[in-house]
């Protein structure tokens, strides 16, 4: 690790089947009133919603009720919340949800007491909040396990006016204080939806791990939490109802974009551009549009890293290199991950998320550029998703 | 992972050969006298010594001085540094040195405002601090690496009177507010410290990876440390001052033992306990005890959890399983451990350490009996002291 850097994740995590018990306990943290925010109609059909409205009422809290956030959240939505949480002066944000709610959360915890667009502020110019600025504390319920926005300062929000997709990585005073994370709630999404969750913790991995060239520990916990996504992903996609393998990818989600695999190092996250992009043109979910172009997209960086693939197919696919030169080797490991992709049913094509020829050029005019081994430009997005329809 | 637990880790780690400039930002926070905890005259020799000073008055704060904290710190030790932390009402602990000083400092801000005694209280009863007991806060500099003591509740204190070494592991509240890691002062530590150091850290990994049987993500991770700290501890021990090298050692160092790995685990912890039997029997470095009765240790208790070193003869060691028994893989782990471990310079016998069969019986009687996989007896850690003579 040759880099200078800061860590610190104040986020605490209560983890396992009893972990709501945990809730009235943080709550008596706060103040009166909560924003109680969270998406459509799930967590009422599983009675999660009853749970969490009887521990909030046994804590003697003021509930407000923010329900309607959507899988991306946009930027209407974020208004919402801000008028909703200043006009009742609310004292926490409870999220429950998936990544979606959180990120919305965060977004609303940074722009309540804000003056001025948030849109503008933090996710088109980037700035941080003012060190003065009101900022309302976020805990979380986590329902869907994929983007890690449990525990890091993460915030994507969908301007659909505007045909953009824009994350904000807050620092640590957005991150969630308390984040309960209970395998079990899990258990009631849909498949469709816990394998791209899956594959999104995947990309989070490689999109910090297929980047930079110098040796660093990083690297060595990556492939740990590789492995072990593999390992847990095969069963739970046989078994959704394993609460072992489902515990183990909640625990990998989590780690795998809470910052600690990014110090030290440089990042990619061109995976990421490229499906938001194609999020917002086609509303498709967010872990699917990222399998989607994955394969394509680390074919046509290949040679830019090879070390690096060489590697990835070595430690993590346990290819073996004997006779082989560095591009096989390579090759053999983004076949053996397009094999596992195909296994737990990722969508493999855009096509099938709603890219066509006619919209490939509106998706690279949305997408951000950027890159880790290779730097993209706007020719190259349009080749990668020629490639992955 | 099966179990349930709460995971929070407030320390604030400023890594890279520039954080030391982060020292002033952190000691604005706290009030103005500052007790300076170090060793012997290294950090002086140094210079560290004369920077840390400056940065200190550049802050405006009053100096008390403490230092002579010794590597095995002692129960009088720790009443000294209560005392002198009450009677000048410190507002900051800054410890400046290895683990025995920051676990030192540890001790001292957890006792300083006690009413009665800190070693019968926390290291011999157990107990926690009360809620509304003065906590003082803790900050690290650190110069030599191995412990893990920068980013955790862990403290360990001698008691040469009642021959004991005991840990008491308190919760966050006593975690370093702060550390500074600098590789670039590890490289004046002589090259017996460096090695004790990185035997240390692999057995904090094998301590929580040797033990329970479930699959757990805990496990993937650890190794994945194991990994890079055997490939960067190759180059260390050749060049020094290869700062990449030292670099991941010390990351790696702090993350193997910052409560991380052993979430959703049973644990071992016997090499510690045999390994502080020796200490305070002998005083020998601690990261040595730990390496002298490792091989015999594991040997011992291999056939409890052959799954487990068999996997860690695989996963660590690349061991090729074809055609081999599970013993023979194993054995063929270990085998690649102890070439490992001869490779890096650690001892390998308790007998060069002092330990002679006129105070095996002694050492025993000093060892806190328990176990992972093995439940071990008085007589079991005869027999392993007896094999590493």
């Amino acid at each position: 690790m040759l880099g200078n850097f800061t860590y610190e994740n104040p986020t605490r995590l209560h983890f396992g089947e009893n972990s709501l018990e945990f809730l009235k306990e943080e709550l008596a943290h706060y103040g009166q009133t909560v924003m109680l925010s969270y998406g459509g109609g799930s967590i009422k059909r599983t009675g999660l919603y009853d749970q969490i409205v009887a521990i909030l009422k046994e804590a003697g809290k003021t509930i407000v009720e923010d329900p309607g956030v959507m899988p991306n959240p946009t930027v209407e939505k974020l208004y919402e919340g801000c008028k909703l949480a200043r006009e009742n002066n609310v004292d926490l944000i409870l999220a429950v949800g998936g990544g979606s709610v959180c990120d919305y959360a965060k977004g609303v915890a940074a722009s309540a007491w804000l003056d001025g667009d948030p849109w503008q502020t933090y996710y088109v110019e980037g700035n941080d909040p003012a060190t003065d600025l009101r900022i309302l504390p976020v805990g979380c319920v986590l329902t869907m396990v994929g983007t890690g926005s449990e525990m890091n300062g993460g915030s994507v929000i969908s301007n659909h006016t505007q045909n953009l997709k824009l994350g904000k990585v807050f620092d640590s005073r957005l991150m969630p204080k308390f984040t309960i994370l209970n395998p079990k709630l899990t258990f009631t999404v849909p498949q469709y939806q816990m394998v791209a969750g899956i594959f999104d913790i995947m990309s989070h991995l490689l999109e910090q791990y297929c980047s930079n060239e110098d040796d660093n520990t990083s690297d060595y916990l990556n492939e740990g939490l590789m492995r072990s996504l593999i390992h847990s992903s095969r069963i739970a996609v046989k078994n959704p109802q394993d609460y072992e393998a489902r515990s183990n990818i909640m625990w990998t989600a989590t780690w795998a974009l809470n910052t600690l695999l990014k110090q030290g190092k440089r990042q990619d996250w061109m995976v990421h551009m490229i499906g938001h992009a194609i999020g917002v043109v086609t509303n498709a979910t967010h872990g699917m549009t990222l399998a989607s172009v994955s394969i394509p997209y680390y074919k046509y960086i290949m040679h830019s890293g090879l070390h690096q693939f060489v590697r990835f197919a070595k430690n993590v696919w346990n290819v073996r290199s004997e006779g082989k030169t560095d591009e096989e080797i390579a090759l053999e490991g983004l076949a053996s991950m397009e094999a596992w992709m195909r296994e737990i049913g990722v969508t493999m094509k855009a096509s099938e998320l709603g890219v066509t020829p006619d919209n490939i050029e509106t998706i690279a005019d949305a997408t951000v550029l950027g890159g880790g081994f290779m730097q993209l430009t706007r020719e190259d997005v349009v080749e990668i998703l020629k490639r992955a329809l």
